[in-house]
């Protein structure tokens, strides 16, 4: 009975805004509900493109990567990015050359994506258009979109441990090479203000009948999708519900620094303090529902009165099957609240 | 006694025109001599660029990289070319992309060469320039330089096996793709009509104690090298001898595909069809000395006659020993004809 009454309430047209490895867990989680209550609901992806960098000359894609990779098969489990079998022996090759930066995980599998992917931009096709062919591939099951064709980089303002100067570091380097560990004074969105969603994203929100916020970093990645100028009013503007799932637990996040960047933009690291920084659909802001973990259970009437409906339920991705039960029960909520 | 007289007849100054695979192990053999005659010798190697091609967006340059990699001891020994340790990695994944061309063997170690070498190319600096960076690394022991900083790319037209079509093919795809196994028509060095040598090579030429010409093959190694408007002139005008070697043994190529491309330009496929094609310096042409194979010892009248000076040595590059006895012939068979 459980699954008819599943079936029932799927929605056809699912739009996810999704980072790296957590919206990667999320959407396997997604397409397992979809498979195990034979509802033929379409999920689209757009996906940050803030995390991109330009790396020896080949344009790295890390969150559409992942999220491709991931769905189709291909990703490292253990690590949740990059490619499974993979070797490192032309980055070996560039540190022995001595070449900068010598701290970015370029495996070597991995670096066919980026030749593919930078052929293809220089022969004057779209990002979209490249994630489009590289998914040709790897049939992750999803329609998979960058937010923008254009170029945003998410940059840091920290204070550089090797010179005790202030400088803008590209998010790659604030959380890979220093691991994000010191001190961040604000977040920066290279370029954001120039760049503009692709009609491809607008229709996916314009046209969603469910859009879902996964627990992704709401800064660096729902927070950059959300700095294309045109995507928050889509949002504001669709007629589809708007669910979240807070990626903050307990106080913290489950994996990455949105600790650290919640901070640095002086919002309070709790399952609340991320969804009154969305804000309510019904006073101006995103979300119709918010998924928080059962263990924040005593925040749920703090997030309701902030206009959102909220119920607490396990939000460990622990396998697909979780995964999948937690986007059901942030399915219902957003349907019961629309 | 061999030795001090060994010692007495090295020039100072050596500038060899080299291919790649047969040029690298005969660089092998001159350092060889250098080292166990103690002579302070600079080798200067001219290399061939004819065989560059840009693959999957990356500059790759097959000699250059054969030559470094060889005497900067990074070469895979039994292969001749490539890097020892190699892995296959990216291009199985470019493979699986379904991206053309999937024929060239682009190792995963190799990969960072062509990388380092991209970047910096397309941050402004000549071939001659990044060529000098990536051997800062691999300290070959010889001065490297390309033929020329402008691009030319040898073409073989050939009846394409696919669609029976003539259509003039990248030298790589004639000889990787198609092994030297499809009918050629001509060989065409494509841009060197309008390429130049470098200031760096016409001094290595003019400044030369004694120019070698290796048993590279003479129609798209040393060919290419002389196809570049210039070089030839200069090869004319140093006052350095020209001494060159064999690599036709016996009526044939010991490696590579000469005997195809010489049947192409009309040339006789033995040691002195070739010493013929180079011609007599005293006759307009480029050589002193030439040495060729014990075996083909029957040519000896024939090259004289054409006014090479000429004598009959082991020319197999067995090992870096038996290739420095035959370089020091050939530095002794210059010096008595200079």
């Amino acid at each position: 009975m459980a699954r008819m009454s599943e079936r029932a309430i799927l929605p056809q047209r699912i739009t996810v805004l999704s980072g790296g490895v957590g919206g990667a867990r999320f959407l396997q989680g997604l397409q397992r509900l979809i498979q195990r209550t034979t509802a033929t609901s379409q999920i689209t992806v757009i996906a940050n493109t803030g995390d991109d960098i330009w790396m020896h000359g080949l344009k790295v894609c890390p969150d559409l990567d992942t999220v491709m990779y991931t769905l189709g098969d291909g990703i490292d489990t253990d690590r949740g990015w990059g490619r499974k079998g993979e070797t490192w022996h032309a980055k070996e090759e560039l540190a022995a050359y001595g070449v900068q930066p010598d701290w970015f995980g370029l495996g070597d599998r991995d670096l066919a994506t980026h030749l593919v992917r930078t052929q293809m931009l220089d022969a004057g096709y779209s990002l979209t258009d490249v994630t489009h062919a590289l998914c040709r591939r790897w049939q992750p099951g999803v329609k998979l979109l960058p937010m923008t064709d254009d170029r945003v980089e998410t940059h840091v303002v920290i204070t550089d441990p090797d010179d005790g100067q202030d400088k803008a570091a590209h998010f790659q380097e604030y959380w890979i090479k220093h691991q994000a560990k010191v001190p961040a004074k604000a977040v920066v969105m290279i370029g954001a203000d120039q760049a503009k969603p692709t009609q491809s994203v607008l229709e996916a929100i314009s046209e969603a009948d469910l859009i879902l916020l996964p627990p992704s970093n709401p800064v660096v990645s729902v927070g950059a999708i959300l700095a294309v100028p045109g995507i928050r009013d889509a949002l504001l503007a669709t007629k589809a519900p708007v669910a979240g799932i807070s990626g903050i637990i307990n106080g913290d996040h489950v994996r990455g620094m949105a600790k650290q960047l919640l901070e640095v933009i002086s919002v309070e690291c709790s399952a609340a303090g991320v969804a009154e920084l969305y804000g309510a659909r019904s006073r101006g802001g995103l979300l119709d529902a918010w998924l928080i973990d059962s263990s924040d259970s005593a925040a749920v009437n703090r997030i309701s009165d902030a206009g959102i409906a909220c119920q607490a339920v396990p939000l460990w991705m622990t396998d697909p099957d979780a995964t999948a039960d937690m986007c059901q029960a942030a399915i219902d909520l957003a349907h019961r609240n629309a």
